[in-house]
């Protein structure tokens, strides 16, 4: 009765020592070294070799190590019948609103224009009250980014696949109100999950319905983003800006027009990490779960894809 | 019964036009032709000429247009009878928030490094409700500037001439606690007013006792700040970089080791600016209580400078 983890590209050090620290008796293994695949009832996964599971042949719960599943669900060797769970982590929701409070304070008090322009010259200024950020994706993550930039004082507004209620900010849903939610959002952050339905949503067609001016954030996936249409907006000064964390090839390579583009703030995949000391109880309270046939948390609608 | 706007550096149009519409029946002039001085009861003020008050036999009110006083109090043709009021303003006091939201979460978020870096390289993070700000100056702008740093997740500390009770964040007090201020301010606002007490407090002494790495906002006066020292301790690695609003020479110099500092980020005074349309109701109100024998609104001590 034994949990792997599955994570070539993580070190697994920081998650061992959080997992051990809340039950010292998990039989923890570590691939690929992790012995009698047969005795692995619970895998941890992070960017994990496709096909991979079709080697463990008792799985009973695939467990993510990020928020975001959109990689793992790809994978063809999950079997129909093994559920998928994802990490809620209060510290990388947290992070994520202080990056996004970050990068739309700073396009509102212009930030970026005075770090490039170097010289007195003041610029009209905007009062943040006065600016509609719109947020694309109200789940755990998205919802609590637009509470926190309303209460900095943005005016908020969400879009959704299905209808949501949230205090004091409107959400319009689906295709049918897209367009009135794009057009007025002067600031446009995506959180949505990476979905087929969600895959390029940030298009030319999509982004060229923002008001003029306006500036996009992109911390959810670099395929949501048709990278050259923004460049093209951007270039034609319909938008201001952007301020990208996410992108369609990582690390975005050297060269790639982003990096040295005055109006495009690059960083480099960091806006959230979830910290395995957050989540170890979760992952563990998951086992204990699976064992005693309980429902387990945060689990994945595979269909939905999120 | 005449009201004078003396205000040469400033466009008089939109307080003139703010200020009609709140009362059309005031005798609203423009120095420098603002006719017989000695009709003028009332004197709105903005980078005067010095000495001109000594121009105005019979002035019963001067008002300043800004927030700040300091230039206002240097002027010795203030009649010591004549009180001196300033705004209140809540406009400005969003805006100084919002300005210093945007440069605590820029610095907490690392943006300024990424922006420099223009590379794919991940920075140790930090989560800003780790990291201690510490606001000098708790008056109204600094008080409400404090609460909404809180509010975002930073840890707060004030400091202040007077104890001063802040629910959710401690004030420390006067000469004998500002040692343990800055010890403990990982990232250092300026917010005081500009006195003879305050003047160069900002200095090799003070800023050394910042913790290594600490980062500092100054959105109150230039002459708070010793610029050289600011500077070695930049370039010692002792500070790790500041935001500055304000200097002592403005504009900042053309060539000033500011402006090509890649660790300090400039803008030209702009964090925070009076608006006309709202203020004009306390001006016209304080003009309304002058000639009631009212108590003014607002009114400076000019022995305590603010």
């Amino acid at each position: 009765m034994a949990l792997s983890l599955i994570c070539p590209t993580k070190y697994s050090e920081p998650w061992v020592d959080a997992m051990m620290a809340v039950d010292p008796s998990l039989d923890l293994r570590i691939w690929p070294e992790d012995g009698n695949r047969a005795e692995v009832k619970f895998a941890l996964v992070w960017a994990q070799p496709t096909g991979i599971f079709s080697e463990y042949p008792n799985l009973q719960v695939i467990a993510s190590m990020g928020a975001g599943v959109d990689n793992l669900l790809q994978d063809p060797s999950i079997p129909v019948h093994v559920p998928v769970v994802r990490m809620v982590d209060p510290t990388l929701v947290r992070q994520m609103g202080d990056y996004v409070l970050a990068a739309t304070l700073n396009h509102g008090r212009q930030f970026p224009d005075y770090m490039q322009q170097q010289q007195w010259q003041p610029l009209a200024p905007r009062n943040v009250d006065r600016i509609t950020v719109g947020v694309m994706g109200v789940g755990q993550i998205g919802m609590s980014v637009a509470k926190r930039l309303r209460a900095v004082g943005f005016q908020v507004l969400g879009w959704s696949r299905r209808p949501k209620t949230l205090a004091d900010i409107r959400v319009l849903v689906g295709q049918q109100q897209l367009s009135d939610f794009l057009a007025a959002s002067e600031i446009l952050v995506c959180l949505l999950p990476l979905t087929p339905e969600t895959e390029n949503i940030l298009n030319a067609q999509t982004l060229g319905q923002l008001p003029k001016g306006a500036y996009v954030v992109n911390v959810a996936r670099g395929n949501h983003m048709v990278e050259a249409d923004l460049l093209a907006l951007i270039n034609n000064n319909h938008l201001a800006g952007a301020c990208l964390d996410v992108f369609r090839q990582e690390p975005l390579p050297q060269g790639h027009p982003f990096w040295s583009h005055p109006k495009i703030v690059v960083t480099p995949h960091i806006a959230s990490l979830t910290d395995p000391t957050s989540v170890a109880t979760q992952i563990v309270e998951n086992y204990r779960r699976m064992l005693a046939g309980e429902p387990l948390l945060n689990q994945v609608d595979k269909q939905r894809g999120y």
